[in-house]
């Protein structure tokens, strides 16, 4: 049996969705414990009722109480092997940092941050203090993507692969929204692309591409992006995207609808495969259609919400002594982030931390 | 009652279909009267065979009985006002200069040619003469397709709109196609782009553009083609257009599959319209979904295969004197054609007679 001691930085919904995971895990009693030791947060009361609300107890958390933190006494925190990061992305590279000078290893939510520029000193810095450092792309560990991945790439299940079509996108009832909040303040990092288009191009890497980070095949982009006038941000982006063999990503996201499914179609020469999820990031089901006649529905029924699979492999890595995650390399992080600057530069599109 | 003579040039499917809808209108007595004159052809055989599997009649066809013509004789023909041309793209030009030279006016199958220089030649051509001359692009005179602008452009129904996905796709079954064929020999001006993702443009330019030709709203163009390493034509493009207005289109198209439904989907602030129809030209049926709450569907059971709008509108103009038409102008066919020429032209792809 391994145990981790996870502190997570930040009590909003997706950290509440990572720490269901991980109760859920420790009441069945997994080879894996994954103890949440600390929840770091503005607010004692939000931290008291984040544990309260995600059901944290002893009982299911090998034993250990729980403690709410303010961010400095979080930070210094030594029975944290690991923080994992919820906060909205502006935050990520001032608390990544803050985590690694404190000796914390960490996950940390997608976009690492605004840019490549900042990804690339946050890799410097764990690469100094030798820790652990991983985006958090749970998509890239779900098991069902990862049966996709083997049925494309060893099976050859639909043939040569050329064309996959993702819209990721939601609706933010921006309308509705405070012009202050992290969906239309340009200072907050607001918009389409880093927010969910970044899960686009996540299953352009996944489903076009074996390989990874610097070995990458290479790919051609081109992008337009729609800025809101008054918000100065993206609630629609598009990006077209060529790898070297020929296959195609088209790939599209907005702020203004919630997408009707299949939010996505893998296509090869022999069949296609499309995609269901009532979040796009965590696929749920897919359905194959081969050209021979065979169609079929694979679903994941599973209760954990999708964040077991990495903080798994991230638990792993660290009892293993690791500092990157072979799935989710650092280089596939400055890959990624890379070609969103890409598309924000190529459309004249830049938040102020640029 | 209006009556107008058809020369009807090529013998192949579409002509076919173009003549099921001149028959099927005739037999019910309607306002204008399509008389099919004569079937220009290379061979004669193929020609009456054509009359017979039209059921082409005397009854159906204004008393008249049509003729079977070789080139030569059909374009000397002095019955025959109009000619429509249901040929491979490849042979428009030099067709629609005969038509033109011996005082015929033209219908011209879409696309008009290959490339914008000819289509202006062609203009410069019919200008000269004083003759009528149209690319037949049936989807724009669909009755449903004007019922889609109409509740967007001017009942504003779901609101602003903000993106347009197409994808007209049709699996050609390259495996069992000979290299010769249209489908593949690009001598015959193959490829996704010239057959099918015309469509993709012409459904950008009618539901993201109140205007035509000339006086179009401005919009940016990216695009990726991948071209057949054998057959050296683009059996996968993908364009996006965005307009001034911040509209964007996401459009694709590929020869290797049948495009599963819906093939399109228009959004606005306030809902969306997802778009049905066995073959994308023709657009058969239509869901609103709307934000507040009301989904409905709308469907076109016409037995008209849908040529008759146009051939309707043709008939109209030519008996009004008219060189133009005003829902397709020469101007729109020059827009989208360098449209696809730019397309071309940004991704290294040419034909030998650009």
């Amino acid at each position: 049996m391994t145990t981790i001691n996870w502190g997570i930085l930040g009590a909003g919904n997706i950290s509440g969705q990572f720490a269901h995971d991980l109760v859920l895990n420790n009441s069945e009693k997994k080879e894996i414990v994954h103890i949440i030791a600390s929840i770091g947060c503005s607010s004692t009361t939000k931290g008291e009722s984040f544990i309260k609300d995600n059901m944290i107890s002893k009982e299911n958390n090998g034993g250990i109480a729980a403690v709410v933190q303010n961010y400095d006494d979080f930070y210094k925190n030594k029975d944290i092997d690991v923080v994992y990061i919820g906060t909205p992305h502006i935050f990520h590279k001032e608390q990544v940092l803050k985590c690694l000078e404190n000796g914390l290893h960490v996950l940390c939510e997608k976009p690492m941050n605004i840019n490549a520029k900042e990804s690339r000193e946050l890799q410097e810095a764990a690469k100094k203090n030798n820790l652990f450092l991983m985006e958090a792309v749970w998509t890239r560990f779900l098991p069902i993507v990862n049966d996709i991945r083997h049925k494309v790439f060893d099976q050859i299940l639909i043939g040569d692969v050329y064309r996959l079509m993702v819209d990721f996108s939601y609706d933010a009832k921006l309308e509705t929204c405070p012009p202050g909040s992290r969906i239309r303040d340009k200072n907050l990092g607001a918009g389409a692309l880093l927010d969910i288009g970044i899960y686009c191009i996540t299953y352009a890497r996944l489903f076009l591409d074996q390989k990874l980070g610097k070995e990458h095949t290479p790919f051609d982009l081109k992008s337009m992006v729609t800025v809101d006038p008054k918000d100065e941000v993206d609630y629609n982006t598009s990006i077209l995207m060529k790898y070297s063999t020929g296959k195609q990503a088209i790939l599209t996201c907005t702020n203004y609808i919630d997408t009707p499914m299949p939010f996505a179609r893998l296509e090869g020469t022999k069949g296609y495969i499309e995609l269901f999820a009532e979040n796009p990031a965590r696929l749920r089901s897919y359905k194959v259609h081969l050209k021979a006649g065979e169609s079929y529905e694979v679903k994941d029924d599973s209760e954990y919400l999708g964040f077991i699979y990495e903080a798994d492999a991230v638990a792993k890595d660290i009892k293993a002594g690791k500092t990157e995650n072979a799935v989710m390399p650092f280089d596939e992080t400055l890959l990624v982030m890379d070609t969103m600057d890409q598309v924000r530069s190529d459309n004249g599109f830049s938040y102020p931390m640029d």
